[in-house]
């Protein structure tokens, strides 16, 4: 390999200082998960693919990274793709073989070809060839076989030249052929690839808690922090590997849950110093109780698309598209006082038990909304806020109850850097029943950004090498080596310079690293047991025993 | 899907109490490995495929695991493929016709079959049939083919009966296919599949180096703690899925790299408290002086293989696997000083110079056991032992310097918990030459076995929430989630239970985690503003005021 090696596109390397920065918003949000009491969870990062595919909706199956079986890849493959393309060849040839007999007993070739479509067919069709088999190809229309067929007869000088015959045939062989193979692939992989990257950290959570009913205390209360794997087109801030951290809760309905994970948020981007921002939230009832009230429940995804886009598009697009997607005019007349919601909590949800008067779940939504911000409002919340946003859907449809997602403080230019909600039925597609689940989940790679523009992380964060000895040689290294070794248990981060190099090679290394000082030991030193310690940013020097140095540094 | 989930084979979910123990090894060793001036860098969990083929021999390619094209996997596939399928087919069309042809000719059939191959043969050479195309398939011998194609022409009462004619020379088609597609299997991968997992963290190392060479400042001491996959035989204690902690410099020659690695492995097993490890240490060099010694340069592989078995198959069978590899009798005569090497580390390197007098290499290979040794001897190590062990080799041919193993304190049965050595072209197979590299790596699965089985975990490792407040009802509920707030904020990992249960099943749950503290606040203690504190293991019990429960908890 002579070019320069690279990676491939939509995942990333990171060097120390990007490394040491994700710990730093990594351990933060453990942190605050373990002081809610949240347990860590651990799963594979391939699972079988059918706890996998089916899960996330056709676009989800697409993007799902899926592993070849081991061994012999073609193995498992049915010999019907193999019988297939002979026989697609099989067909083709017997086809044009059979044509050829029977237009060569026509008297008048030349007339034939001068026929419209039309009158071609019917001649075939009184000829009654291939009627006796199945010859409409993988989804080939039958005049459309039999136009190329009689086309390679025409082309070849009525059959004569072999080789052109072949080539007319082979060619439509070909694109048959193709046709099928491009449609096959999604046959064939399940038989050649029975493992799959995890998508994202609720399926597979979903997967533990049913294998491992019997030995959880319910309610669980687990985070999960690791990477998953998407093959969706790499573009600016979006990755095909990115780590999640969720918490999630299984198997308790109450909405103190949905009060926890609201503090949970604002604990979390307080710690991080990320002050201000807001937490929307929402309830899948309320958006059943507006589909309901101007009559489009069964528009309900429709409904919720469209009004998921009102800050993007504005109102009047929204409408449109609405119409568009077969919503009464009335229907959008009623929707009119939800336009024009604005005010506090409070005053929202007043206007909202009014349009939603009629909708009994729509009511049960704003039960729901009033309890977890009646419970917000005595807590109080440290630097967030709280924030109703009935156009919030989040386009996941297994969301039943609450939903959330925070913004990044107003003034930065960020999607969403949070998210979650309350799915009633999370264990369900793997036969565990009645398991409501309410989780949420951090954008890590977003917060990294927002974190990153505000200048928000801790100077200390990247901290590495406190000290770098210089190696005047092997005998005073030795020297180097014994203080290193005390530094060290003193938990200082301490390293010599391995090579008798230059002094200024050696120096420079420290300032590239930017290690904040230097210890010096020549012959002279070593003599006296002392150390030259240098301060490489004012330059300052000093001469140390060391015991000296040990508390200079530590 | 109404069975019950489960995991691929090879891989393991953790609990929460695994996700813990695990952490704490790992943050001992990433911790000691920032004292020493390491780095931390993270590369994709997958690769392109060509960055990972052909670095780990034959078994390791076959062992990484190959992700398939997201999209039409099949269009990749090189036509060629599909081509050579039909062209099977029509050959063996072809050829029977040919046959069939021919043999309709003869007049007597049944004398035919009577002679044998070779008569058979040399008529059908004769008769030149085939000789104008390619008729030898894919390695099936064309006696072979003429015979298979004949029975089809004998058992289907010459040929009259079309059907069979068509079953035989189906099945001879099948045959021929079966083997062509699966001989297919390891071409068609690299057209489906362009990218694979992670099968080490050293060629991912390596690549990273020389694809970022330019920001890097030489030498380079980085870390990387991240799961590696391997499609081996899963067995008891290897996995699929496991992680490798590996900590590597590259850049420098110097030997005082390997002399630090020594400490490191001194330094992160003190901290585990796992007293009395062995770091055994070896040198390419000295196995490279021996076979030259004993005239097996050339065999440098074979011996080292058989030496490498001394501890687990004694002398003399090593000596019969030499005798077997073709090694001299004289040059095993000359080993034997080699088995008897005992003593401490000073008399076996005595040993070792007479035995390597006459190899420049070995030479220079004790040499540097002889620095390392006194350098470890005069900064001395706080409970490992260092140990020379010829008998190392670690099976990798990459190592050119010093080779590493650790072993569990004696009495704990388990293989090497760590290794490690010096390559001296790391990153040539990347293009960057004359690039020195030394690392050590820990066994992360087996060190967590080995402190079980020693009972080192620390108790506090696996603590999580220390006090759970029982619900009884939203109104008390909402006094001990202020509570509960200010306890977090003391840095107290604190739950309330989310729904008003019964008493007993509430305890239960704090029981069933061990949680050592629970608050009961009925309506008597909300009005009184007070707490009652529970110590679930003595069952005392003591009524709080808010202050000094924190006082208490914190």
């Amino acid at each position: 390999m002579a070019q320069k090696p690279s990676i491939p596109k939509g995942t990333r390397d990171f060097n120390s200082e990007e490394v040491s920065k994700r710990n730093y918003i990594i351990d933060t949000i453990k942190s605050q998960f373990q002081l809610f009491g949240f347990q860590p969870i651990e799963t594979p990062s391939f699972e079988h693919s059918d706890t996998l595919m089916g899960k996330y909706g056709d676009e989800g199956d697409r993007l799902i990274f899926k592993i070849l079986n081991s061994g012999e890849y073609l193995k498992g493959v049915d010999e019907t793709f193999y019988l297939n393309i002979i026989r697609i060849q099989n067909l083709i040839r017997d086809g044009y073989e059979r044509l050829l007999k029977h237009l060569k007993a026509q008297n008048d070739l030349n007339s034939l070809f001068e026929r419209d479509e039309q009158g071609f067919m019917e001649l075939i069709n009184e000829w009654k060839i291939f009627q006796d088999q199945d010859y409409e190809l993988f989804g080939f229309r039958k005049s459309y076989i039999l136009l190329k067929l009689s086309r390679a007869f025409y082309e070849s000088n009525f059959g004569e030249n072999k080789n052109l015959s072949y080539s007319y045939t082979g060619l439509l062989v070909k694109e048959i052929l193709d046709k099928y193979i491009r449609e096959s692939s999604n046959k064939i992989v399940s038989s050649i690839s029975e493992k799959a990257l995890r998508y994202d950290l609720t399926v597979p959570f979903a997967r533990y808690v049913v294998q491992h009913q019997n030995d959880i205390e319910f309610p669980f209360k687990r985070y999960q922090i690791q990477p998953v794997w998407r093959a969706d087109r790499p573009q600016k801030g979006r990755f095909r590997e990115f780590f999640q951290c969720d918490a999630d809760v299984v198997g308790s309905t109450s909405l103190l849950q949905e009060v926890e994970f609201i503090q949970l948020y604002d604990a979390v981007f307080t710690s991080l110093r990320l002050e201000g921002v807001t937490i929307k939230i929402n309830n899948r009832k309320i958006l059943s109780g507006i589909a309901e009230v101007i009559g489009a429940q069964d528009k309900l995804i429709d409904f919720t698309v469209a009004l998921d886009k009102l800050d993007k598009i504005g109102e009047e697009k929204v409408k449109q598209e609405m119409r568009n997607k077969g919503i009464s005019e009335a229907g959008i007349e009623n929707l009119q006082p939800l336009f024009a919601l604005s005010g506090d909590f409070s005053s929202q949800v007043e206007s909202l038990k009014s349009i939603l008067a009629t909708s009994d779940i729509g009511q049960k939504g704003i039960e729901e909304l009033q309890f977890i911000s009646d419970a917000i409002e005595t807590l109080g919340l440290k630097t967030a806020k709280l924030q109703l946003d009935v156009t919030l859907a989040r386009g996941l449809n297994y969301y039943t109850g609450a939903i959330f997602e925070v913004s990044a403080p107003e003034g930065v230019k960020m999607g969403s850097i949070g998210g979650g909600g309350r799915y009633d039925d999370l264990t369900g597609i793997f036969g565990l029943k009645n398991m409501s689940g309410v989780g949420i989940s951090f954008g890590l790679d977003r917060i990294y950004l927002v974190l990153e523009e505000l200048g928000l992380f801790p100077e200390t964060v990247s901290e590495q090498t406190k000290v770098l000895f210089i190696n005047f040689g092997s005998k005073e290294a030795m020297g180097c080596l014994k203080a290193i070794k005390a530094l060290r248990e003193k938990g200082v981060k301490a390293e010599l310079y391995p090579d008798d190099a230059k002094m200024k090679k050696q120096m420079n290394h420290a300032n590239r690293r930017n290690i904040p000082y230097v210890v010096l030991v020549g012959e002279q030193e070593l003599e006296a047991s002392n150390f030259t310690l240098k301060n490489m940013a004012s330059g300052e020097q000093s001469t140390l025993s060391l015991s000296d140095l040990l508390q200079k540094l530590s």
